[in-house]
């Protein structure tokens, strides 16, 4: 089995270096080639995703992602920066459902900015569709105003959109998703203001039809946010856009306080997948040692589980995970008195001795 | 001076009675005037922005609107709905620009589901742009999709777009909201995706050359919403568009865990304006005389402040609600031990009080 590894920037190098040990320690034989992306990418070849990077991602069985971006490719024209990396492999490789996982370890309990109570036990699957929306939708660009008074300034624009085939097999993919967890899924639109999300709380209300067992409600975006914050607890599968779910998932992620912890995963049809931390590239701490390389090595378990078929060795790498938190080993990012310090190196050692 | 009073539907005739009530008191004279909106709008009159509402809102110096919505209009066609009352107003009235404070009041520190010293003091103002983006682009619709992989089946669409005017007009409104603040702007876009935004960020960081003495900073609204659930003290005056800005605002709101005392102002270039309460038409609760009233109260006291001319009476009713909060009334959303729990007409009769 054939895993591409894109170490990416910032960080990423670093990260990924503690979940290869910890895949090579598994007793199976994976084969792991390297490539760069991202502004490594652009540094090296010009481009954030150069052809062989590609190549070698549409070859491979499952890509792990580490992360891209950095301050100095910030003046960089939009299409050469390391961003487009990511929506570029999106696309390419036509990875439609992203998982993204927001939990909540007993014992990170404090990290949140949460009240205890309120966030303790937390487990939530925001699925969001990732091929889609206005990030891709055309036409696009700055034009000519055509009409209306503001007729013949410059506007900015995009098209948002989406065809009943791209939501039908999201909605697929959350009540599945459902099914093996507590069969409740609440679908996040904006029905009452755009037309695109009146035909996804549509089409996503025909698809429930086929899961009787899974209860679905709908509920509009801005609502969303403010339940995330009111009362997290009562969500479990959540699905949405591209747009929406960029949001979303992003602050479900830092209720849990520690996002240096929450992996994820983009799926294509046949659950070939790219896995990558939830985080980003934090180019203010490279280099360092310090940070927390947990996410990487659980979004190698969810590349196990999902793409690799190995859920025996997704679970053992998810309890050693457990194991050194239990132990109150902590990078600083999810540091408190009492538990122990421990580098971006000791953490990857740590899991793979819980090995 | 002229005022017309919107009351609408659930909760919004209550909590209106309370703030007429209040504006009584002040020794002024307003003249005001009452017309449906919303589902009551439709009840009487088969649409939810009847003619003559809207030209009575037209005709007014400052519209104060309760809020709408009910569950027994939820299968009506979208454009006989309760929100499409909303919507039409700040169209037709140009009320371009949206001001959402979002203030902890020191009592209510223990309401917010975030720690107390996350959030204790909190004052941010997010201003948000209410009459363009992808509210109101054209076109839009269910069509048939007219290339790519989806080709002839049918999908959703709508058009994201800002003018450079509009875009210029709402920086104008964020840069001087902050020169009376702490002179700082966070932009908030998704310039790394959307052409709108790298637009908007343009323009925006070019009007903010004539405000030397205001701080600006970009963001992505992923990283906003992050950023609001970690630290939101940070912020300050936050400018964005419609969409980002339905979302966030909302989510900012929620983090004081007291939305029922959140008061928003809707102003068009000559400050005219429509004021409502930040929260819902509750129907759950509606006509139980539990609701709380001061959101509709800081309403007007934000009217009589930005439309009216009248910032010593606006004074007077922000004074008034500090200290009904000293006295320690709550309404139930608001409730804690040790406090003396209220209605909706004590409540107003308290403010009336202090005053
Ligand atoms: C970097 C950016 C293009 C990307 C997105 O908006 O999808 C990121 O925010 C993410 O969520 O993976
Ligand atoms: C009711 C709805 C159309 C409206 C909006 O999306 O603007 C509401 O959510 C708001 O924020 O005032």
């Amino acid at each position: 089995m054939k895993i591409a590894i894109l170490p990416g920037d910032g960080i990423g190098p670093e990260i990924m270096a503690q979940a290869v040990k910890v895949l090579n320690v598994l007793g199976e034989r994976f084969e792991m080639e390297s490539a760069d992306v991202g502004g490594a990418g652009y540094a090296a070849h010009g481009h954030p995703l150069p052809p062989a990077t590609l190549a070698l991602a549409k070859s491979a069985d499952a890509v792990l992602f580490g992360a891209v971006g950095d301050y100095k490719y910030d003046t960089l024209a939009r299409a050469l920066r390391p961003e487009q990396a990511i929506l570029g492999l999106r696309k390419e490789l036509a990875l439609f459902a992203n998982l993204r996982p927001a939990i909540l370890y007993p014992e990170l309990a404090g990290a949140s900015t949460l009240k205890p109570e309120v966030v303790s036990g937390l487990d939530i699957l925001i699925i969001r569709e990732l091929t889609g929306d206005i990030y891709f939708g055309k036409p696009r660009g700055v034009r000519e105003c055509p009409d209306g008074p503001f007729k013949g300034e410059r506007e900015g624009f995009d098209t948002m959109r989406y065809a009943e085939t791209e939501i039908r097999r999201i909605a697929h993919v959350a009540f599945q998703a459902a099914q093996k967890r507590s069969k409740r899924v609440t679908s996040v639109d904006k029905a009452n203001v755009l037309e695109t999300f009146q035909f996804w709380r549509d089409i996503v209300t025909d698809v429930h039809k086929q899961y009787p067992d899974v209860e679905l409600d709908h509920m509009y975006v801005d609502n969303a946010a403010m339940q995330l914050v009111r009362a997290p607890k009562k969500f479990d599968v959540m699905v949405t856009g591209n747009m929406f779910g960029d949001i979303l998932s992003d602050c479900a992620a830092m209720l849990t306080g520690s996002i240096g912890m929450l992996p994820s995963a983009s799926l294509d049809a046949s659950n070939k997948g790219l896995y990558e931390p939830s985080h980003g590239s934090a180019p203010d701490i490279a280099g360092k040692g310090v940070a927390n390389p947990l996410a990487t090595i659980l979004s190698a378990a969810m590349m196990l589980r999902f793409s690799l078929g190995k859920t025996e060795q997704a679970e053992r790498i998810e309890n050693a995970v457990k194991t050194v938190l239990a132990q109150g080993l902590r990078t600083a990012d999810i540091f408190e008195a009492g538990t122990t310090r421990v580098g971006t190196e000791e953490m990857g050692n740590a899991v793979v001795k819980a090995l």
